[in-house]
């Protein structure tokens, strides 16, 4: 890993602060027009991102390209959300002598860019969550400058990524300060306790994103802090399904967590199944035949390891599918039973980064509903039903409204991992899946984190954003109370 | 004050958690008819609630009457917006083999409450901001249970409109566990910390909203805290203005600063006026005119004549209105220059809550305008200026920014105090005005802080929550992505 620090961030945030205003009044079009550079000149460098990513993260040229595809299909699927303009929430009251609590004066309001957003960059999806990813785009999105804090594990990738973009921005007119990348922890924590950076967003591990998350808040001026930290993401598989679809859920299940070497935050860590069913045996032998994958990096392999061994050794758990080797990266699957995951909750949840699941077999939904009411906040859980038997068990209603309780997004008959770039997608959670459970990071809603309303008091047509005016020069979507 | 405490907090909270399914579940038209019963019941009690309220914060029955009747439109206007539905924010994403980053799976995504809210009434409002005030409302129109913790200043009354709010409740079939009070400091603490609220909502002073938004940050499982803290209202008259207006601008300022003995967060406390002008001093003619009223409790009145004697002694303050008898809670002006003021920023913008304003002489508008981008974040702010200025003078562009990224509202031409219930009200603000930027605790907007999104993948339609399904049995707004 890299130790490279970028020594004064000041000139760096300055010229975003700079940047701002110009880019959060940009109309709508022009804002478009900026993403989809970006996005073209990114594709344009597949033939050198790719391979440095490769080299970096170990993740394979087709997952790579694959994902270097969904990033910038994600600037474009913006781009066009910000055409369409109903983000701006646009809402113009007239002025009223008559309104029942007294005469109101004339209130227009709107969401406007809350300014500066500082991105801190992600390992597993070097592209996605990255220097030009989610976060990024969602912010330039919803009109802010973004600063980001490149992540150690894929330095050259982030320089290059960096460069491309900051081409962009030049060739197509936009003002510099739109993007800027810092190196280093150091420069991270002083960019987030700068004055001029006005949110922040992160995706990481619950250590790193709660110690962030707390100077957000120490801030003479605290900011909103958009972390996604942590999830097992559980599946619950009823007695009918496990009758039903033993192979297909299987099968499913070592796919989806032996994907990418497990590195998702929406990897299926934790899978309920009946006592009776010979499903966890099932999934045993077939993670038996996955081959070990390199993970990211060496630091992501020993905590894996070290993860992986903490929990195998708690009491009642018992090893599935546990190479000889100690050092091995290849899958892991434990064994216990709902009796003993309960009373020892809190250990047997904590997360595995990598391709590990704990199987806990269950005698009772009513148990299983219990159990994940007492989870912490996740970004997903599933369950794997038959719909006749939904239909004739109330007790799968119960589970259902847990699983919605616990989790941003509840999955039937499918698999967690696999994060759709769409409108109703919501990847968030209570906590600790993310810190504020209404924000998203992936998805068109995301750019919301990055707004704040204003509302403006009998203003002069002329002196008002455009956005807010009668005349509607952007064409945008305007709500008038005239009821 | 009272020293009541409610000793046992944990039934009555599981009692809220125990309702917060089926109360989040029910329809918009349901929902309506439950805050319209409660507003009826609360209209129907002023013969008693008006005295009571009377005779604990010296508010007078004129204004106490007009208040009851804002809050009841609140909670009937919240019942219309509920009715309307589109707070859901319904987005349904059909499944797609042909989706350009890989096939995605149907994704419905819906807005559902966030579960039960804790409430910290405050003072001023002891109907608006109070026991039945605009948080409750707005939390139980999205769908969420509230415990409120009465403000001790107002026991009786907060009882009394407790009782209203329980009958109601009782009357119109709906579950008890939608509403309960709790009385003291330490059962608010506790409340705040019971891991069965999701989200707290408060109304005060800076040291005690961000006490309790540390206790919030700090459970095990944090959850949202909307505290409106603090505002000193800065309002900049242009030298065109002062010119064209000084009478009606020394006037209405006058009236703003003294409604309710200057006990609103959206008190005018700062006025920037050019240094040719004799604004101020005509302000301070007037201001001799205002007879002292009582303050709403002693503590107030106590931390009113403390700040403003704090104020009254930095170096380079000159009183222009001030009253012999240092007792005296009378209307109080000051005033300094700009480049007085500047120097001393910190300790001259410090909120005093009451009838006191400070006056800020100008010679340049680029001054104020540096000055007003060096304050913390406000409520709101305000501009008087001539049209034909506007047009012709640049600076003023430049100060419209400064003023639109400093606060929440800014006002053109009129005064910050009376804030209309509206749909395009924001009542929020950078911090410390609000803690988090993006909520408002008036205006319809003020329930979205209570919502969580949630996304149903590929789950079958019985199971939908009825927002989400084709059927769409309540009619309500969903919007697909057919493009």
């Amino acid at each position: 890993m890299t130790t490279t620090q970028t020594t004064d961030i000041e000139p760096i945030v300055e010229t975003a602060a700079t940047a701002s205003h110009a880019w959060a009044a940009t109309a709508p079009a022009e804002r478009a027009v900026v993403l989809s550079a970006i996005a073209d000149a990114l594709d344009a460098e597949e033939g050198t991102l790719v391979p440095l990513a490769d080299a970096e993260t170990h993740l394979g040229r087709t997952r790579l390209s694959g994902e270097l595809r969904r990033t910038t299909f994600q600037l474009r699927f913006l781009a066009q959300t910000v055409r369409r303009a109903a983000f701006y929430d646009v809402r113009i009251d007239r002025a009223d002598e008559t309104w029942p609590p007294g005469p109101r004066p004339e209130l227009r309001r709107y969401r406007t860019a809350i300014g500066p957003v500082l991105v801190f960059a992600a390992s597993n999806f070097p592209f996605a969550f990255s220097v030009a990813g989610g976060d990024t785009a969602s912010a330039w999105a919803a009109g802010c400058p973004v600063t980001v804090k490149a992540h150690p594990g894929h330095p050259r990738l982030s320089r290059h990524t960096a460069r491309t973009v900051s081409r962009a921005i030049a060739e197509v007119g936009a003002p510099a300060g739109l993007f800027s990348l810092i190196e280093g922890e150091q420069a991270g924590v002083q960019a987030l306790r700068h004055p001029r950076i006005r949110a922040a967003a992160f995706t990481g591990s619950i250590t790193g994103g709660l110690t962030l998350a707390r100077i957000a808040a120490e801030r003479p001026e605290p900011i909103p802090f958009y972390g996604e930290l942590g999830s097992i993401n559980p599946v619950v598989v009823t007695p009918g399904a496990a009758r039903a679809r033993i192979e297909e859920i299987a099968l499913g299940y070592v796919a989806s967590l032996t994907q990418g070497a497990g590195q998702f935050c929406t990897n299926p860590g934790l899978l309920f199944v009946p006592a009776d069913s010979p499903l966890a045996e099932r999934v045993a032998e077939l993670l038996h035949e996955v081959a070990a994958a390199p993970m990211l990096n060496q630091r992501i392999a020993d905590a894996y390891l070290a993860v992986a061994h903490k929990l195998a050794t708690r009491s009642g758990m018992q090893k599935l599918c546990w190479p000889q080797d100690p050092a091995s990266l290849a899958p892991r699957l434990l064994h216990t039973t709902l009796e003993v995951f309960r009373a020892d909750q809190e250990a047997m949840a904590e997360e595995c980064f990598g391709p590990l699941g704990v199987v806990v077999s269950y005698d009772n939904l009513t148990e299983v509903t219990a159990g994940i009411v007492a989870l912490p906040g996740q970004l997903t859980t599933t369950v794997h039903a038959e719909e006749d038997e939904a239909r004739s068990n109330p007790i799968l209603a119960l589970l259902a409204d847990a699983l919605t309780d616990r989790s941003g997004r509840v999955i039937w008959g499918g698999w967690p991992t696999g994060v759709a770039v769409t409108h109703a997608m919501h990847h968030g959670g209570p906590f600790p899946a993310t810190t504020t459970p209404a924000g998203t990071s992936v998805g068109t809603a995301a750019l919301e984190r990055f707004l704040r309303p204003v509302a403006y008091q009998s203003w002069p047509q002329h002196l008002l954003p455009p956005p807010l005016r009668d005349d509607n020069p952007w064409g945008i979507p305007q709500h008038r109370d005239d009821s």
